[in-house]
């Protein structure tokens, strides 16, 4: 079970971006998001209708103690900034301690606050560079699976991509 | 020279979005965002700052006529859309025709026009699912360069960032 932790979501700053972490979490392999911050029940509402329409079982939840939540998680704790070491260098470690165990991933907003950096088993870097922490959850999660997230079939899905050169198609379960 | 394009961009709507496009990008390995739509001197800034602060030579420019400035691209144009092939399986040819050749990334807005779908060289789906144009220009780029864009040094940086297990630390040059 794979969680990513949103940290300090503030609905008009942030609702895009934190819609984009849940939404990428999903794709590419995390059965759950974990927000702190306010708590924002059109972000939610918009993350449950994709897991609706696409499949899968990812949920959404907010969690008002994010220092209580941490602290309790039983499993790996990843902290994605880029303070962080080089990511590319432990995410063979990490692979194989997560065969057994649960991980959660804790990406910050603007100011993370040191206790995070203190809690986490590892904090990791992917590239020095200040970007973002959607491409940083991405790559992370892609060389944690080594490239088979994208793979990865949602269950029960009322809708379907089939890929096509050009133009959309999409394919529609009725119900 | 590889060049990420934004179409669409909304200030209110897209302002950090389209920061985290722009600045993915230069993390990974394009050289230049030209975006269309609104034109935004305040993004425009923010990516400059970053850009004169952390090195290179990424560049931001606004474009007008967006249909004109890819009509007239001279080399391969890939558009990053759920609905295309999976780019997992061009990625190694088109990373062959851009040893030779410029590459234009185009990344949508809300709506992409379907002339966009027409002048691309490749449509190209991360995933099928309902994501984030930042997670897939991260990935796109990463299998492009097989992962060397982390490795990927910025020239002339005021600052950088000395990677800490625990912490934070910045080494800054001073002028």
């Amino acid at each position: 079970m794979i969680t990513v932790m949103r940290l300090g979501h503030r609905i008009e700053r942030d609702k895009r971006l934190s819609t984009h972490v849940a939404l990428s979490g999903r794709a590419l392999g995390c059965d759950k998001m974990v927000y702190s911050g306010e708590k924002d029940a059109r972000l939610e509402q918009s993350v449950r209708k994709v897991a609706e329409n696409w499949g899968g079982d990812f949920e959404i939840v907010h969690e008002r103690d994010w220092k209580h939540a941490i602290s309790k998680f039983d499993g790996i704790k990843v902290h994605l900034t880029m303070y962080g070491m080089p990511f590319e260098r432990k995410i063979s470690e990490i692979r194989k301690k997560t065969k057994r165990r649960n991980l959660l991933i804790i990406v910050g907003g603007e100011k993370v606050p040191h206790e995070v950096y203190q809690q986490a088993d590892y904090n990791l870097q992917v590239t020095g560079q200040p970007h973002s922490e959607v491409a940083a959850l991405a790559l992370f999660l892609h060389e944690l699976f080594k490239g088979k997230e994208l793979e990865r079939k949602f269950k029960g899905a009322k809708m379907k991509v089939i890929p096509q050169e050009r133009g959309k198609l999409v394919k529609k379960k009725m119900a």
